[in-house]
């Protein structure tokens, strides 16, 4: 069915190509990573103070060595390059994550929000600090109450034209800011996300700079109360934050889309509330991207051990000879291979994404349909790769067996750390739920709100029909018309192995998957069903939908990658590790297509095998694979005595 | 489809079928649980000697209580009832779950194989001071070199006549005991694993009761060192052991099995040296029994947070009105209802494992089949009920989006904790493995060892004819040949919601899975493959085959239990939740019926919508259905300030 592996490719080829344009930069980090290691074999037995304190530490280290502003601007110690960013957060997750998440706080979140959401004023004012760790701050945008639905934020600013102040308040426990890194100790101040009231009329969510401490000591009105102990990331010191009634200048405002008067007039060159609302939060689509790429890569480091584990831990076998090593187990290559495989796809993913991020961002004149593109990019990627990173990293600490319980050996902290990855910056759920509303129409704007029931109103309302008009919509229908006149229900065909099979395969499932709840909503408006309750029966599918999607722009992204590589052993390797990814998704979810007479059982029991083979085959390659992952040998423990 | 589900159907009645005949004892454990629910609170603040001091405590006082030595025999304190044992051990589970591990590994472990490998000196000098926990002991069986692969393990007790000792000895790094519970700080003796030497002959692994400590200091020629932090359970005290020719009266051999005379002379009740090894090691099953109903009891916990919280947190809605329930979104009824009702059916399973392990254990002339047949329910249950804790509580944590991420909320320490349960007490791609080959031949004798490679030559060996002589076997090959004569292809008829469909589909997978992996076998073996690499390729499959078996055994046990319940709101409502859990499986796994012909296309789908609105209709009973498991309110955290 295919050529044999061969053993003789270079991994140093594939490390560079998983390196990317910033492989320099990824080297300075892992240098970083060495020097610290320490906080890696020792934090578990570290009393909390001891390890939040390594881990700022470690911070302005960073912010030292200058790997920590790639994304601001020139005159204030940055490189203008947000590319290196994202490349600097993804590195520094082979090591400590409370490190990262310290790291991506200050400089991604807090920073980061000071960046796009101020204006000159407030870059002049602390930009060079917050890049050189000088200003330690905290992104206080969740709430008790309020996790997922932002736009419900408790948190009131007023702003009082006597004074030219905002008065920022608490005004109920479900308003207290909650989850705040950098709040518990060390922030000094911080992004605080809150409903702006100018005259009694509430302008939606804005977001304020708000100093939290002085010299370490909470300022007046201010109120900090420590998380307390946490699943994970225990370097990191989370906080809860009330306001009572705690003024700021009315400069404070970061104004870049919005702006009170000193006499109180509210300004904002962004008509709808709703489209200013999610503009604003668009900006901050950096922390979505880094923390995809964070869980990427912190799966990289559990595969690398929990494989080379297995090609050097032997159990039962011949009497008589040596045990069998677990790599030559079919269910043990069953059980990494395909996540050694995934792990590629969404490297590649996740470089496809940080590309545009940083093209987008570097381009003022960036249309609004491409932010919106990156956004729904940047969700599918971060539920994809962090819910990956989930699976994946409990299936390596499961194949490592005891081994794998002792904290030395890394999946404690890998699995504790990285757990919360699924929920922060933006519910997995959530996040799907907007990359499939956005496929269902890609005109958010035209009913902004997150919420499904505004959703299922739109669609309902508007006749599919009219829909039509719309470019993607427009796509849509025609495949539900075609779908209606029996069009396109053949098999896509060609060999398992071929690449355009694949995707047609994926992309076949995408489609239908949407077309789908495009016409399940409509039914069941039209049936003068309740919103909410058809939107609730829908959703189920809405995000099956935005899950196919996901995969199908990540497996296009892998195979961009891989077709553009030279001729050789380490493309043929790549193009084996691609279609192993993609005929796993295919083969889990086969059942989709077997009903939809996309799939004949023969074919789907060949996808089975080819799958069986495909691991057999790599199987060979497994430890280079890993190896191309690019982990430090200094950052890995020593599984065997 | 069905009648709406009853609103006033009585929790007391499903907590009453759910505790079963050991209800007062449960609730005497659930009172020491309370009575100690600092450590669920506090424990992740202690460091790691003030918790395992604390859980060593609680020990000695449920010790104290009498509620943890059911299982020995009246004349040393207990109540020669292996049931009560296991009631006691998994309601332990509701609390923090170090006092869970410590408690089995004195009282079942260490206890245990005093208990059934050793004699009556053995017992009039150890069982009643292990029973009160007067003597605190250790299991050391695994090694670093051998956790699965028991029958190598290389520490040694070598026979000397002249001094009629026995020297314990640890020849390498490899065979140092590892992960030994109790070791590290409180063992005072050990249950210890060796290969039998005498007069140079190796007789294989038995088990020695060795002195570790006096006084808290360990003895000459015994070494100890801690396993360090750990992902979790870090209120149990795990060492390793090396012994450094450590000599042990003869009389410390556990003879139940095999003794060796003062002279020297080996003597066995046993003559097959691998049936002697099973049998001995099927004497501590009762480790596997706990261990799965540990997971399931566990889960529920995690099941019962996650489903308040959904039914009273709110995200997201039509403005001006209240946000809406988590709860009543479809995707979330979809995440949390399929898991209440697996564990459900776990709960079942497990209370039919329970039985037969009590009815088999309290008989002494209970036959070997029946044993291996205890043996195997055993291994399935256990791999099922805590891979189900694993994904569960994962699922649950994520549910509960931050707020799921404090350790105060219990997911930290459930998910850590219960993390091993799927290694400790057999690995379970092993345990599966074990029930795989059991399922093929029911005559493990014949090849005794665990390896695959036997299994396979086995098979190969033997024409499958040959095999058709044996009970089970023969009903193997009978379904082979009306499969070749296309007999039994057809889907089994009725409705969805009848359970005899529902059965009758996991039936036929179960068979058809086992049938298969047979010829997959057997033609591997006839076309010259080599076995070790036979075996691999088909492990995959026999591991599905296992797990079939495992779903239809813990199913059909939900079932005889729905069947004996008296007509009325509980049963309708258990009947529902039978369903909701056999068709969430069967859509899960559709594409393996949907290959086989054995599911239309559309049925499949309308398997789907059934899914859906069982999740829908349960969804107004998810908060009974958790209260019924009992998790104590003390034990609960409150999730919504």
């Amino acid at each position: 069915m295919t050529d044999p592996v061969s053993d003789s490719f270079d991994v140093r080829v594939l490390a560079a190509l998983l390196d990317g344009e910033y492989a320099a930069l990824r080297t300075r980090v892992k240098q970083l990573l060495i020097e610290n290691a320490d906080l890696i074999t020792d934090s578990t037995e570290w009393p909390k103070e001891v390890y939040r304190e390594r881990v700022r530490d470690v911070v302005l280290e960073a912010a030292k060595t200058g790997l920590t502003g790639s994304g601001f601007p020139v005159e204030y110690g940055g490189l203008d390059d947000f590319g290196g960013n994202v490349a600097a957060f993804e590195t520094m997750a082979l090591g400590d994550l409370s490190v990262l998440v310290k790291f991506g706080v200050q400089f991604g979140l807090f920073g980061g929000a000071i960046h796009q959401l101020g204006t000159k004023r407030h870059h002049d004012a602390y930009l060079a600090d917050i890049a050189s760790a000088r200003l330690l701050g905290a992104f206080a945008m969740t709430e008790t109450g309020h996790g997922s639905n932002v736009q419900a934020l408790g948190t009131t600013a007023r702003y009082d034209s006597a004074t030219q102040e905002f008065v920022i308040n608490t005004p109920d426990e479900a308003s207290r800011k909650e989850y705040i890194g950098n709040a518990a100790c060390h922030g000094e101040a911080a992004a605080v996300f809150a409903q702006l009231i100018v005259d009694g009329e509430n302008h939606g969510v804005h977001a304020l700079f708000v100093p939290l401490r002085r010299k370490g000591k909470t300022l007046p009105g201010v109120r900090i109360e420590d998380c307390g102990p946490k699943l994970g990331l225990n370097g990191v010191d989370n906080g809860r934050i009330w306001f009572d009634h705690v003024r700021v200048p009315r400069e404070n405002l970061l104004n870049r889309y919005a702006d009170v008067s000193p006499e109180g007039a509210y300004s904002s060159s962004i008509e709808n509330p709703d489209r200013r609302f999610f503009t604003m939060l668009g900006t901050l689509v950096q922390g979505r991207v880094c923390v995809g790429g964070g869980g990427i890569q912190a799966t990289k480091v559990a595969l690398t051990i929990a494989t080379r584990y297995a090609d050097a831990r032997r159990q039962f076998g011949v009497p008589g000879k040596p045990e069998v090593l677990l790599l030559d187990y079919g269910q043990h290559q069953r059980r990494l291979l395909p996540l050694i495989a995934r792990t590629y796809a969404l490297h590649f993913g996740q470089e496809r994404l940080a590309r545009d991020f940083k093209e987008i961002f570097s381009d003022p004149d960036a249309s609004e349909r491409r932010r919106r593109a990156l956004e729904s990019r940047a969700a599918a990627t971060k539920a994809l790769g962090t819910w990956h990173a989930t699976n994946a990293i409990q299936e390596c600490r499961e194949a490592c067996g005891g081994a794998g319980y002792l904290a030395i050996n890394r999946f404690a902290a890998l699995k504790a750390d990285t757990d919360v990855f699924t929920t922060f910056e933006g519910d997995n759920t959530i996040l799907l739920q907007l990359v499939g509303k956005g496929r269902l129409t890609d005109l958010r704007d035209e009913f902004g709100s997150l919420d499904g029931v505004a959703v299922a109103r739109f669609v309902g309302r508007q006749a599919i029909e009219t829909l039509a008009e719309k470019t993607i919509a427009r796509a849509v229908i025609e495949r539900v018309r075609d779908a209606a006149r029996g069009h396109d229900e053949a098999e896509p065909g060609g060999d398992l192995l071929d690449h355009d099979y694949q995707l047609a395969m994926l992309r076949t499932r995408e489609e239908r998957t949407t077309s789908s709840v495009a016409r399940r909503l409509k039914g069941g408006m039209d049936a003068g069903g309740d919103p909410a309750e058809v939107f609730s029966r829908c959703q189920h599918h809405l995000l099956a939908a935005a899950a196919a999607h996901g995969e199908r722009i990540v497996f296009e992204a892998f195979l961009t990658k891989v077709q553009a590589m030279p001729e050789g052993p380490e493309r043929d390797v790549m193009s084996q590790v691609a279609s192993l990814h993609a005929l796993s998704e295919i083969e889990r979810d086969r059942a989709w297509w077997l009903e939809r007479g996309r799939l004949s059982t023969e074919r789907a029991k060949s996808i089975t095998r080819a799958v069986d083979m495909l691991c057999r085959d790599l199987r060979r390659v497994a430890v280079p694979l890993v190896d191309a992952f690019g982990v430090p040998d200094e950052l890995l423990p020593e599984l065997l005595p």
